[in-house]
């Protein structure tokens, strides 16, 4: 399996803008990046995505595997993103090496074409915007049964998330996303840490990133900043990651999802606070483990 | 012009499941609702939106005419949700007197069609999905020169808003938006306070609220819990309100917009503190007030 060229194209993450505050004083203020970033996918225009612009070439490649519009990083040939024009051009092999777009091949672009036409705005911060046909492949996904995830990993994720230098930090308005280690030496360390203006942009990043470096995501934990709802555990359970951490809340419907592929999902990590909704037969508590 | 018949099914902000706690503890939490609501306009498929359920006749309504898909509410016979089947069908009067689907009408189905195809995926939470053409239209907004907010109402406002009984305060996971006057003796008063899952149903729901009720922005005063993005700029500036506030940050590109609109922007706001970004023009501070 070949891997696709990409370019390197991060745009600044901040910009320096004066307001006023209650004192009457000027005061230089770090605003975050936006950017229209529109995907093409052999020359078909995709979707514009709004974006910081930090990892760009992820966050195609991860829009594409997330949306099921391409299955096999292998079929992608190069992602190339110019700023100049804000597009990011994704080119198959097929049409780099045989002249024939994925949208011309008889056998897939119905399909294709289908997965654009069904399309769902979800409550997602960002890119909200699931093309058809998820939750069916849901129930095709299994989690690891036998992962666990200590009480000692969580503290540790929560504690490196928190002491890692952030956009967040110094301009607010976006959302992070972290994926760890929960295996070996590095256990609780942060592999990837991505954030964005859309926190789906975020998680879609990582997955870009996984995708073309190969990554699986059994031994993995997944943290993200923002709400545990339908769409951030439908992508967590496509990763096939089997913990879900979030400092904030969850709704309704990402209790059920998860609930139903069976994730260890925990939320309200603050402090040494945390909570445990659903999954428990994989988390260890301390206590436990002492007792042991 | 004739008002919509509109169904009144909100559906139930919150359920409690059981979590456990970091001292093993299971306790009871009250978490947001999360549904599915399919949009039909004359009986075409338009989007599924993932929606808290508060409003959603409002939301629907409010969906339509921030994607500028139908230009006047008294176009609109009917907005019928329908839980069992997470449905909303939104009739025209075309339609109900006519047999003539608006998507049939040869002068405009085009337009319609045009206006689906050519989408935007933006990053505010939520419906992050704005059709064509919307930067154009833009520039075509003119909102009121002479309106002032004070500093005054702008504490008037935070403190409402603070006080207001939430579903954030009991679930987490939610976005608020606070429709407030801007004149008369309801000046900084909530008139209109909507919670949602996505932050941009939550403007939504209002902005049909005030559409059906013939309500104008110019004296009005708009606030709200997200970050001031691109497309919450643009939808504020729909809806002719020439004050946004925020308690959270603001993106270059909501930023450039509101400048580009004349739009007065206010972030962080915070207690007694905030950051006027944008339109200082229209803003009348406490002390200045005191010396004239």
């Amino acid at each position: 399996m070949s891997t696709p060229t990409l370019t390197a194209h991060a745009r600044p993450a901040t910009f320096e803008v004066d307001a006023v505050n209650e004192r009457g004083e000027t005061v230089p203020t770090a605003i975050a990046g936006e950017h229209a970033l529109t995907l093409y996918l052999d020359k078909r225009e995709l979707v514009t995505l709004m974006t910081l612009g930090a990892a760009p070439e992820h966050l195609a490649l991860g829009y594409l595997r997330n949306q099921r519009l391409v299955a096999d990083v292998g079929e992608i040939a190069a992602v190339q993103v110019d700023w100049d024009t804000g597009s990011v051009a994704i080119t198959s092999h097929s049409l780099a090496q045989r002249g024939v777009a994925l949208w011309d091949d008889p056998a897939r672009g119905a399909s294709l074409a289908g997965r654009l036409d069904r399309r769902t705005v979800t409550t997602g911060c960002g890119q909200g915007t699931v093309f058809g046909d998820l939750m069916d492949e849901l129930d095709r996904v299994v989690l690891p049964a036998h992962a666990r995830l200590t009480e000692e990993v969580l503290y540790t994720v929560m504690d490196r998330v928190r002491r890692h230098e952030s956009i967040y930090k110094v301009a607010g308005a976006v959302h992070g996303c972290a994926l760890c280690a929960n295996a070996g030496d590095e256990r609780g360390e942060i592999l990837r840490f991505v954030e964005d203006v859309g926190r789906h942009n975020a998680v879609d990043a990582i997955a870009g990133w996984m995708w073309i470096e190969g990554v699986g995501g059994a031994d993995k934990v997944f943290y993200t900043t923002g709400r545990l709802t339908s769409e951030m555990v439908i992508k967590c359970a496509q990763m096939g990651i089997p913990f879900l951490l979030s400092r904030s809340g969850l709704t309704q419907m990402g209790y059920e999802i998860a609930r139903r592929v069976g994730m260890t999902m925990i939320g309200r990590c603050q402090g040494r606070h945390y909570l445990l909704f659903t999954g428990g037969e994989r988390f260890v508590r301390a206590a436990a483990t002492e007792l042991a």
